[in-house]
């Protein structure tokens, strides 16, 4: 079966070392769900050819388009382009629309090490950005966005307007039972529906006036009023506490 | 060679579908820097045995110490003591002390699904958890932590006190160059000192004061200093902008 939706790959020593915290994969993670691109992982992972070269791979397994943070740079931490190329076995290649851009741009200031950020695995595209002179880098749909959150941001903007999603269908029932209590019947409703996704969520905050949200979600409206249908009938009366 | 430091699978749909923002992964890697536990990887992975099965038997090639986050519980999207013990070969048994801790507190309102929770991989380790009557669940430095933040925190020191680490020496640089003007610099001492670790942050806010943030760290204080030495040496005067 052709993988569907979309992985993550999010590089950089900075944040497995808490100097940063990783505002990338949240802000992804939200954005893939606004659009409708199921998203199957997120790695961090350190700026170490071989364990991106893995997880680029094991990403494009799960998923059709994979998005990589981080790593791209002229610094010696700078090493995306290489394991992308690496799990692609494509070859890294200085592309001459990018030198292009980069010589103009650094004008009298231009060292060697600045047109390191020509580089690209053979066969990459550049998609334009608007209102900014570094184009985004994609091959075979993997996406490689620079680690800084303004400029992901703005680049994964660019790369969403050519992809494709299916909005989810969401219920949610607030309950006033515990886990233990509901879980016979959510089982069954799980297993009989299997391409309905049903979550539980156990809530330990005494302030609140549940126990346990359930979730209940498929891109199908039809199928999740079934399995809410189900659910309540299931229940005991008044378990139901809230419902959206 | 034995793997080292530390790995972290974080389990949950709910997370990879927008539904609820991850602060374990964050948590986990701050505490573990503070403690001096280096932490190789973090794995965001959704509700499905076969995922989290990969990701464990990974996390366990990469560190000494996994940490899994999620998926305890009893509803049917808990899997995480099935996938730990299929990642480990090891067979899923019910603990009788689990049993009797689950009873005693139930009561009368005991239901089969309950007793879900008293279920490990075979040669499980409880770790007793002052002012809580769950334990944590361990097993062959696999140690699975609950999703729900405060009792993830709460399980995470119970855990961190039997583990022993070697706290980081950092020191920062802040320079007034671009990268592409201090990558030479920053790679010779990369490569001529592969056991400090040097990291560069460009900065593309015009407010700060510097372009570059340069980290350089390791366990021992002797080789940070020689390596942040050798990088004023090589960078043009007046580049360091700043010292921490």
């Amino acid at each position: 079966m052709e993988p569907t939706g979309a992985a993550a790959v999010i590089i950089g020593n900075e944040i497995l070392t808490a100097k940063v915290v990783d505002e990338n994969g949240p802000h992804l993670i939200r954005r893939l769900r606004e659009v409708g691109i199921p998203l199957r992982s997120v790695e961090l992972v350190p700026d170490e050819v071989d364990v991106i070269v893995e997880s680029v791979a094991r990403a494009r397994l799960r998923a059709k388009y994979v998005f990589t943070s981080g790593g791209i740079g002229p610094t010696h931490d700078d090493v995306t382009v290489r394991a992308v190329a690496l799990a692609l076995g494509r070859r890294v290649v200085r592309l001459p629309e990018m030198v292009e851009l980069i010589t103009s741009r650094a004008k009298d200031a231009l060292t060697a090490e600045a047109l390191r950020l020509a580089d690209a695995p053979e066969g990459a595209e550049l998609i334009a950005q608007p209102g900014t002179w570094f184009p985004v880098l994609a091959v075979d749909d993997v996406y490689m966005l620079p680690g800084v959150p303004q400029l992901f941001r703005a680049q994964l903007e660019a790369v969403l307007t050519r992809l494709s999603g299916t909005p989810v269908y969401l219920r949610v029932l607030y309950l006033g039972l515990g886990e233990s209590a509901i879980a016979a019947v959510l089982d069954k409703v799980a297993m009989d529906m299997p391409h309905v996704a049903v979550g539980s969520y156990p809530m330990f905050d005494r302030s609140l006036d549940y126990m346990v949200k359930v979730t209940v979600e498929c891109v199908d409206q039809g199928p999740v009023e079934d399995a809410v249908a189900r659910i309540r009938k299931g229940l005991p009366e008044g378990a139901v506490v809230r419902a959206e």
